[in-house]
C-alpha cells in the first residue's frame, strides 16, 4: 500500500483515470485559477471598475503564466491557500501598473472554488459521456442475451427464474437518471471578495458577477462561500453513481463465484494460483463505492462552515472531493471496461 | 446516556419530534402497510385480478385491523421481516375466499418501501412547512436587525464588517433551496413482486402499478427493489438540510461565545454555574448536522444492494433512514425555535 | 421502517436486545445517575466535606427515588441536559438540610458520563461472557465438522480446498482478541466540576474522586470532560466486535448461498416464495457491522471537543454511542443463534 | 482544489509531510516487498525448504532490483495487485535455478500486508517521537504560561476561570497515552499462502514463518488474510491522535477568534485583507481531525472481509489508510509547530 493511490506509479493502473486526473494536477488548477483573474480583469473592465489596458495586460500574462512552484508550496504552508503567493507572483508579472487591476475585489476562495467548478464541468461533461458509453455496453448486452435465463436472488439465496433483461434493467435504471442529472447539473460561478459582499464592487457587484459567469462558463449564482451545497450536491451525485456501479461490481462477482451464469474475459491472475481468473474490476467497482460511501460522509461533514468562510471546513473538502472525483472516474472507467468483457450472461 | 434518543423518556424533549415520530411508529408503519394491501386489491379488482368482492372485503378489513403484535415480534426475528406473519394474520381476517387475493403478486419489501414512501411524502409536506416557517423567522429578523452591523468572521478571525442581512442571505440561501426540493420531492411506489418482475400479473403489471400508485399518492415508478437511489435523494436532502441549519447553529454558538452581537431568549442554566445562559439549540443543530453526515454514508454503503433484493443492505437502511427522518425533525423545529428566541441580531 | 429499530415493538424482534436495552433504559439512566450522587455525597462525607447525616441522607433517598419524568423532558430541552432538574427535585426531595451537601462540586457531565460508564461495565461484562459463548460454539462446530472439507474463496473464486478448522480459526482469532480485550478494559469515573477543575473541592479534589470511583466500582481518572478518547476507545472495540461478526455473517450468507457445504436451522420465510430458507441472522450480522462501521465516524468527530466541555460535540455522543452498544448486542446474540443453528459445515 | 493532497506540488506544503510520505511511495513499497522476498527465501532456507544458495542468490538480487515500473502498472490494471508481475519480473531476474524458490509458498497478500507492517512500523516510531515533542512543547508552555489564567468555556460561554495548567493537562493527557500505545503497538508479519493454511510448506508453516517474522523484525502471528483487526486497531489509533489535536486546534483557532488570551506568531496572510493573522495550523488540525474520523468508517466497512481473501475489501483498505496516516502525519508535524508559535497564553 502506498498513498495517492489514484496518482501512483502502479496502482493508478488499476485505480487511476489519466483523463479525469488532467483535470485535477496542479497545473490544471493553476491554469484555471489563471483563468478566473483573465476573466475577472475582463469582466471588471467591462463595467469600467478597471483600464481595459490592464484586462488585455492580465489576460495576456495569465494565457501562459508559470508560478514558481516551490514559493507557492511555500507560502500555502504559511497561508493555507495558495492565492496570496500566486497573485503576488503574478503582480510582478503584469507589472505595477497591471497589478492594481488584478484580483479586485476577489478572495481566495472565489479563486480556488470557481477553479474547481470550471474543472468539475468539464469532468461531468466526460462522465455524462461515460455513462452513455456503459449504457450502450447494456444495450448490446441485452441485445444479445436478454431473453437468457438468470436465476433471480432475494436474501443471498435463489428465488425464482428471470431473464437477463430484468437484471439489466436493474442495473440500467439508476444509470439513465445519474446520466441526465450531469447533464443538467449547474456549475455555479463563486464570487464574493472578502466577506462574500463584494464590498469593493458596489452598485456593480452583481453585474461584474454575471459577466465573470459568462465569461467562464458557469452558472451565475450568489456566492456560496459559507453554503457548500453546490459541493454537497455533487458529491452526492459522485457517491450515488459509484455506489449503483459497486451494485452491478457486487453482482458480478457474485455471478462469477457461482459461476455457470457469467463468462468474463480478462480476470485477474494470482501469484500462487495459475488457474484463477479473479473478477477484479467487478472487486474494485465495490471498493471504490465504499470509498465513495465513507468520503461522503466528510463532505457533509463541512457542511458546517462557520461564519464568512471557514478554513477548517474547506481544507476538509481539498481532502475529500478530488477523491470523490478520481473513484468515480475509475469507477466508471472500470465498468465501461467490464461490460466490454462479458462473454456471456445467463444461459440459454 | 441512553439509546433512542428521539424517542425518550426525557431526552426526547431535547432531540424528538412528537409530530414526525407520529409517523415512525410501529402502529403507524402498519397503518400504512395495510392500506398498501387494500390499494393493491382494489387495483388489481380493477384490473380483473381478483374478484371486486375480495377487494371490498380486504379494504374492510385493512381499515380496522390490529395484528397481534406479539406474533409479528417473533416473527420479524424470524423472517427478518414482518410481511409474512403480518399477511397470514391478514389472510385470517379476511377469510378464506378473499385471503387467496390478499398481497397477490406482492413480496416485502412491495409492502415495508411503499410504506416508507407512503409515510415520508407526509412528513416532508410537514419539512417544507417548517422550512416556510424558518424562512419567514429569518425574513421577520432581517426586518427587524438587517441595517445592523456584524463584523464579518473568515478563518476565525475578525475580517470586515458586514451587515446582518449578509449574514442572515447565508443563512436563508440554501434553505430557500430546500423547500424547493422538498415540495419537487417524488415518492415512489415499490412494486416488484419475488424479483422484481412482478411474475404473477401478466401484461397487467404495469397497469396495476400504475392504479397502485395512483391509489396511494405516489409517483408510478419500475420498481426499485435493488436500485437504492430513492432512499440516497432522500437521505441526502435530509442531510444537506441539516447540514445548512448545522451552520446557523454553528455561527449562533459563536456569535453567543464572543457575545455583543447577539441576544437569546431561553439559554438553558447549568447545574454547576447558576449565571450561564447556554446556546442549547444551536449546540443541537451542530451535533445533528454531524449525526446525519455521519449517517448518510451508511445509506450510500447500502447503494451496494446485490441481485434482486438484499437482506444485509436493505435491513442497513432501516438502521439509518428513519432516524435521519427524526435528526432532520428535531432540527428544523429547534431552528424554528431558535429564529423565535433571537432577541437581538448584531449592533446598530 | 419505523424509528427505534432497537426499541420497537416488532423490530426489536430481530435488532434489539432485551438484556442490554435494560442497561440503557430512562429508567437504568437515572438509577445509576442517582447510585453516583450517593456515592459522592458518601466520598466527600469521608473526606469531611459534607455532613456524614447528609450523606446517609442523600444516600436513602436516592435508593428509591422516581424523579418526574414530565418535567425532566421538559427541563432537558430547555438545558440541553437533564441534571439541574433532576438534582432540583432530588434537593427538595433530601429536605433543605442535604440540600446543601448535594451533587457538591459535581457537574452535568460528571453525573451523565459516570453512569454512562457504570453501565457499559455491566454490559461489557455481559458482552464478554457472549462472546465465550461464541467461542465455545465454534469449539462444537470444529469438533464435529472441523476435518470436513470447505473450498476455501479468493477474491469470490474458489481457490484451493482448505478444511472447516480452517475457516473457523479465521472465525475465531479476533473473538478471543475480543474477549480479552473486554476483559481488561476499564471504565474510568468521570469528575471533573464545572471546567474539570474541581475547583470547590480544594485540596480533597482528587482524593474525593478515588473514593467516588471506589464506590461504583470504576476505574480512578483525571476528567475527560474534554477528552473523549474512553468513549472512543469503546467505540472502536464494539464496531470492531460486530465488524467481526459481520465478515462471520458475510461468510455464511455466501456458503448459504452457494449451498451443499452448509445446513442452517431456522431460515427465514419468505411472503412470495414459500421454498425460501433465507439466512436472515447471517445477513443481518452484515448490516450491524456496517451500521457500526458507519456511527464509528461520528464518535470519532466528537473526539474534536471545544474548550472544557462541549455541548455540541457530547450530544452526539449521545445520538451514537447507545445504539452502537445495542447494534453489538443484537449482533452478539445473532452470532450466538447462528453458531447454534448450524447443522453441518462443509463436506466429508 | 486537486487531487492526491498529501502529495502534490504546492498543497503538500500544507498537508503533506515529507518525512512520513518516503515510507508510502512506490520505491519504499517495492523496497519493503523486496526484503519480504529476501527474507522468506532465507527463512526457508534456513527451515531446508529451498537451497541455501537459492537464498543467497534471491537476497542479493533483491537488494538492488530495479522492477520494470510500466509493466506493474498495466498487470496491476488486469491483476488487481503489483505481486504476479514483479514476481515475474524477480523471476527474470534471479535465474531459471533461484526462481523455483522465489516466493515459495506466499501469496500476494503475504507481501503488500507485510510490506505495509514493515513500513507502519518504521512511521510509528516516527509518530512516538513527533508526540514526544508535542508533549515538550506543551510542559514548555506549562513552564511559561501554566500560571496564567484562562476563562473556561463550557457549552460555548464563559464559565469559571481556570488556569492555563488545566487546559494545557486536559491537551497533555491523551496525548501521553498515544505515545504510549504506538510504543507498544504491534506489528504482525501476514503469511498465510493462497488461502491462508501455508499448504505447500506443510508442517515447517510455522517455524518457516517465525523466522520470517524475526528476520523482519515484525511480531509473529498466524495470518490475519481475513480478519483485518490489526488495520483497524492502527487506524482507530491514527484517528484517536489526530483527534486529539483537532481539539487543540479547534480550542486554538477559539482562543484566537476571542483574542486577548492567546499569541500565535506565523499567521497566514490574506489576499484580500492584509490586517489578517489566520490561524491556518490550528484549522488545519481540525480538517485532519475529521478527516480521519470521516475515513476510519471505511476501515470498519472492510473488517466485512468475505472469506479467505477479499479483492473488494482489501482494495478499500489501499484507499484510506495510507492517507489516515499521512493525514496522521500532517497533524503531528503542525500540532509541533504550533505549539512552537505560541507566544503567549493566558493573561498574567
Amino acid at each position: 500500500m502506498t498513498a495517492s493511490p489514484f496518482d501512483h506509479p502502479f496502482l493508478s493502473g488499476l485505480l487511476g483515470d489519466g483523463e479525469i486526473a488532467s483535470y485535477f494536477s496542479a497545473e490544471a488548477d493553476i491554469r484555471a485559477m489563471l483563468s478566473f483573474e483573465a476573466a475577472l480583469a475582463r469582466a471588471e473592465a467591462g463595467h469600467g471598475l478597471i483600464p481595459a489596458e490592464a484586462a488585455r495586460r492580465i489576460t495576456e500574462i495569465c494565457a501562459a503564466f508559470s508560478p514558481d512552484l516551490a514559493s507557492l508550496r511555500s507560502a500555502t504552508a504559511r497561508d493555507g491557500v495558495v492565492i496570496p503567493e500566486l497573485i503576488k507572483q503574478l503582480r510582478t508579472a503584469v507589472g505595477e501598473e497591471a497589478a492594481k487591476s488584478l484580483h479586485l475585489g476577489a478572495t481566495s476562495q472565489d479563486v480556488i472554488d470557481t477553479s474547481l467548478m470550471v474543472r468539475l464541468k468539464a469532468v461531468v461533461f466526460l462522465f455524462a459521456g461515460r455513462l452513455s458509453a456503459i449504457l450502450k455496453g447494456l444495450d448490446a448486452l441485452d441485445g444479445q442475451f436478454g431473453q437468457n435465463g438468470l436465476m433471480g436472488h432475494t436474501r443471498m439465496q435463489a428465488a425464482i427464474p428471470i431473464t437477463v433483461t430484468d437484471r439489466l434493467e436493474a442495473w440500467r435504471t439508476p444509470l439513465a437518471t445519474y446520466r441526465d442529472r450531469l447533464t443538467e447539473q449547474s456549475f455555479p460561478v463563486q464570487f464574493g471578495g472578502a466577506a462574500g459582499t463584494l464590498d469593493k464592487l458596489g452598485s456593480q457587484a452583481a453585474a461584474v458577477r454575471t459577466s465573470l459567469a459568462q465569461e467562464l462558463g458557469l452558472t451565475d449564482a450568489t456566492q456560496w462561500q459559507s453554503g457548500r451545497l453546490p459541493i454537497a450536491d455533487i458529491a452526492g451525485l459522485f457517491a450515488s453513481i459509484s455506489g449503483s456501479l459497486g451494485k452491478i461490481g457486487q453482482d458480478i462477482a457474485l455471478l462469477a463465484q457461482a459461476g455457470g451464469e457469467i463468462e468474463i474475459a480478462g480476470g485477474g491472475t494470482s501469484s500462487a494460483m495459475a488457474h484463477k481468473q479473479n473478477p477484479i474490476s467487478a472487486e474494485v467497482l465495490i471498493s471504490l463505492a465504499r470509498f465513495n460511501a465513507t468520503v461522503l460522509s466528510g463532505i457533509h461533514q463541512s457542511l458546517v462552515h462557520e461564519q464568512e468562510r471557514s478554513g477548517a471546513a474547506w481544507t476538509l473538502e481539498w481532502l475529500l472531493l478530488p477523491q470523490m472525483t478520481m473513484a468515480t472516474a475509475a469507477s466508471l472507467r472500470l465498468a465501461a471496461d467490464l461490460m466490454g468483457n462479458i462473454n456471456r450472461l445467463g444461459t440459454a
